[in-house]
């Protein structure tokens, strides 16, 4: 969810400038990991905790053109490591609600680790989550993971769409 | 969670006394779907849907025990289909952290069907969750699962762990 159909990089920056009134590029934070994107430290996991942090997050650009392509081929499941953040789970779902409407309460999983998610693909931004996973990991473009390259990476959800429509 | 760890059945019970007035006993409902098990058909699904319901279930007897034996040996995960009712997320997780706080966020999972959860073992009451497992499933009696009998039947969390036990 946050960094592949949330675009948490943005709200991250924006939040920072607001906060701090210090603007932060997307340059600059690339190859850093999520806690050290800032000059302070600890804003990032501040903001995380901030009740409408996660219900106000912008929608990844092309995210829901694609998952729409991609139901029409594959059971789409949307699956959060939310558990840290409590009070990201109502806020998680009406966002989903909103912006996603599509997606039935069936296909939406908020779990701790996601190790125990068993899916043929996983699209992630996350390297903890797609080294142990079991199926095919999709590394989704993020500041963070731009200097792992022992997955496949999409740099958007065109590409993504693309690479999954090769394996149908 | 709810049926395992949780005694939905005595809640249920409970609250219908208290709303309608009805006393409903345990061995009346026996072999009975949840959406059967009281006069009115509509009454177990407004109790779900109702703040509170799920934050003051009771805990099922012996699974705070049960649960801290396992984890010696097992690595225990609590998985709850409750991505239905969208109130129930953060009681869930209060209920949880009140009642089971040895257990930590990162192995907590709140979803909305289980099929895409890849555990070795799935203690569930319900069918419909144990059917599609690829692991091995444990049926945990239940007033509504007495008349299915083609899982391995665990009739309460002593005789879950004695099981469990047999398999390491």
């Amino acid at each position: 969810m946050d960094g592949v159909i949330a675009d948490t990089e943005t709200q991250f920056i924006n939040w920072y400038e607001l906060d701090y009134g210090v603007k932060v590029y997307p340059h600059e934070i690339l190859g850093r990991e999520e806690n050290e994107m800032f000059p302070d430290k600890e804003a990032a996991r501040k903001f995380a905790f901030t009740p409408g942090f996660f219900r106000t997050l912008p929608v990844m650009p092309g995210a829901v053109e694609a998952v729409q392509t991609l139901m029409e081929n594959f059971d789409v499941y949307i699956v959060s490591a939310a558990m840290e953040f409590p009070q990201s789970l109502p806020e998680k779902l009406e966002w989903l609600q909103e912006n996603f409407p599509f997606i039935g309460w069936r296909n939406i999983i908020f779990c701790g680790d996601k190790s125990v998610i068993n899916t043929d693909f996983m699209i992630d931004d996350h390297i903890k989550n797609l080294d142990y996973f079991k199926g095919k990991p999709i590394m989704f473009h993020a500041f963070h993971n731009v200097n792992h390259n022992h997955h496949h990476r999409v740099n958007n959800w065109k590409e993504a769409v693309a690479f999954l429509e090769t394996h149908l």
